[in-house]
């Protein structure tokens, strides 16, 4: 049979031929299949009509077998509507497919389940909202990704409310389940205990509201946080219901200065906002300080310049040690939750899965091995273990 | 890592033991895996980030380049909100998953197509609509799957309006096709051309509409059309605007009676009804008849009877000569139509499909040979290629 893949494959001036990762992407970088093979009348008349009507039946009689009858609760949906992809901003649904497809094949690599991209040709919050869960029967978890602040948070505090099956926005959880587990390591290396550190976070979207609710339950001393008019503090005029929610709970002393000032004699930076932070400013943190520098592919703050002053310097690169990366996290969050029955993902439960991933390095924790590899198999299992430990413990499984 | 299928699947007192559906299904049917393997830190950084964001922005930048390097155009909807799922009615999207599972398997094995159950928590016909829409920059076609009538043709025409992919409700249009080619190779067995045939069509839901307006485009003489309550015919006063748009269309003589009556002298009975068909009533057909009994599992008109009095039979069952089957349909016509960049799926490519699939018989043509078989690997690739070239020469090519 003909295909769409061939001719354009073949192009002998294609101009992407010197970027390996356009090969890696051709044709897409995912495949349905069958389990099994239909190789006869027999085999069709199984997977099809009739033998397809008894198993439905049994399930209309008994819904709860399809959970073991029907795939739907080994899928994860990725839905995203492409509007804060990566660093690339508002790219749509077409252009963010590449990056829901990447997270599908993690999915698929690291927690044995499946992950169906679901790109949505909308950024209205209801319509996201309805549709999402119109579709949610068809799927056993919802990752939501790449959607921007703040509507990522009303999209999925009312899928959460309304869907009976775990609900996350990877942006957020699952950075800020890393960040933990790294910070967990940090601390041990430079011999603290949480509660001493005082941390600045820098950005207040997605990524840094729930790094610092995280970081708060595991119970860091105190937390200043900054967006791009400074540290949030009781003062400010233009704080959106979450800044409100953030100024609240953090910035103990209601510091009003910029980032760049809160920086003086603190012990963690955590960067989730780009831009450039100066040597001074590094220079001028606590002794044993920890830089996380997360801005991607860019650091906020140079590594080598932060390994002059800092005792633990964390990237998101992958060229670097300690990788602060999403799929330590959530690969194995969801195969826990799904293999739990869980209804949804719990703050206990990614705290489980926090230490978790901070257990696997343990022992060996030394200031360039606070996090493990992004590649290290053993990560998501623990992950998973723990999540569906604590969801069988909370008692929110099926 | 644990599991949700381990414990269930090797329950000894096991209730499902006992018939094989069971265990095909047992885990779902369906796998989403990567095209390529992610075994290193490099291949992380070409199919996740960095490097993805290369690919994002590239398509962002020429939306075009989204066909060659996303899956989406690969990756085929069946779509369905369980209200009319085979013979077992409105069973709802749960009990549904395992047919639509089966059908992409289908599309799998028949046409190396990706295909994705979405099976929806509603049946309001805006709120379906509106769902498909919102997430069809996921795929690069849509198979709706039963639906039930009428809802079925509102849905169906709105989502082609409203969508540049192909979108085809196959319980209409994949049985209206595989029946046309039955019809064509039917009529050379019996040496008659399609224009002198007189069709009795038993059901006006889905199934019963698609087939008539196919055979009246290819050319068939004169059909009568029945519901529960007898012919359609101008003079009932309880139609609805498809079975009148039939009215205008159909039963010339404008008969007023029941099926059994239209019957007689008939040339061709096509059910797609249920029911029964009492002998006498075949027996009063015309001389060298032709019956296509679809109902499943148990035909309208027992095929052993009817082969006494008609010159060919046909039945949608599996153990029997003749299977009217969808599945020699829908895989090659997605294929033709997602090969060709068509937006959509017109009446000239659907035809072009029946001719396709009566011509893969050709002269080995005989009563008990008028479709190939349901596993004739020939076919799908055989419709792909008459659909396709059909979209180039119509123009409805990306």
């Amino acid at each position: 049979m003909g295909g769409i893949q061939g001719s354009e494959g073949t192009d002998r001036t294609d101009r992407f031929a010197d970027d390996p990762a356009f090969a890696v992407h051709e044709g897409g970088k995912l495949r349905v299949t069958p389990t099994r093979t239909i190789d006869s009348i027999a085999d069709l008349a199984l997977t099809y009509t009739p033998g397809v009507a008894r198993v439905s039946s049994a399930i209309a009689a008994e819904p709860g077998l399809a959970r073991r009858f029907t795939w739907a609760p080994r899928v994860v949906a990725v839905v995203s509507d492409g509007s804060a992809v990566l660093g690339l901003g508002d790219i749509g649904p077409a252009a963010s497919l590449p990056v829901m497809e990447g997270k599908a094949c993690l999915f698929s690599e690291f927690a044995g389940l499946s992950a169906v991209p679901i790109v949505l040709d909308t950024q209205d919050v209801d319509r996201i909202v309805e549709t999402v869960a119109a579709i949610a029967p068809s799927f056993g978890g919802i990752n939501l990704e790449d959607i921007s602040a703040p509507r990522c948070f009303e999209i999925e505090a009312r899928l959460r409310e309304r869907l009976d099956i775990p609900v996350m926005h990877d942006d957020q959880h699952g950075t800020a389940i890393v960040v933990l587990a790294a910070l967990r390591n940090a601390a041990k290396v430079v011999g603290r205990p949480l509660s001493d550190l005082r941390v600045v976070v820098s950005g207040a979207g997605a990524a840094g509201v729930a790094c610092t609710k995280i970081l708060l339950e595991a119970g860091v001393g105190d937390i200043a946080v900054a967006d791009s008019k400074g540290i949030l503090h009781a003062g400010r005029a233009d704080l959106t219901p979450i800044k409100e929610w953030l100024v609240g709970n953090t910035n103990q002393a209601q510091f009003a200065g910029t980032m760049i000032d809160a920086l003086r004699g603190a012990d963690v930076y955590l960067g989730l906002s780009g831009g450039s932070v100066p040597e001074t400013a590094i220079a001028a943190m606590a002794p044993d300080s920890i830089v996380f520098s997360l801005a991607n592919p860019i650091p906020e703050v140079d590594p080598e310049m932060a390994a002059k002053y800092a005792a633990v310097v964390a990237t998101g690169r992958s060229d670097l040690p300690n990788q602060i990366n999403n799929v330590l996290a959530f690969p194995g969050v969801f195969r826990g939750a799904i293999d739990a029955g869980a209804h949804s993902i719990t703050e206990a439960m990614k705290l489980a899965a926090a230490t978790a991933i901070a257990d696997v390095v343990g022992d060996e924790v030394r200031a360039d091995y606070v996090v493990p590899s992004p590649l290290d198999r053993r990560v998501a299992t623990a992950v998973a273990e723990a999540v569906a430990a604590c969801a069988r413990q909370e008692g929110v499984t099926a």
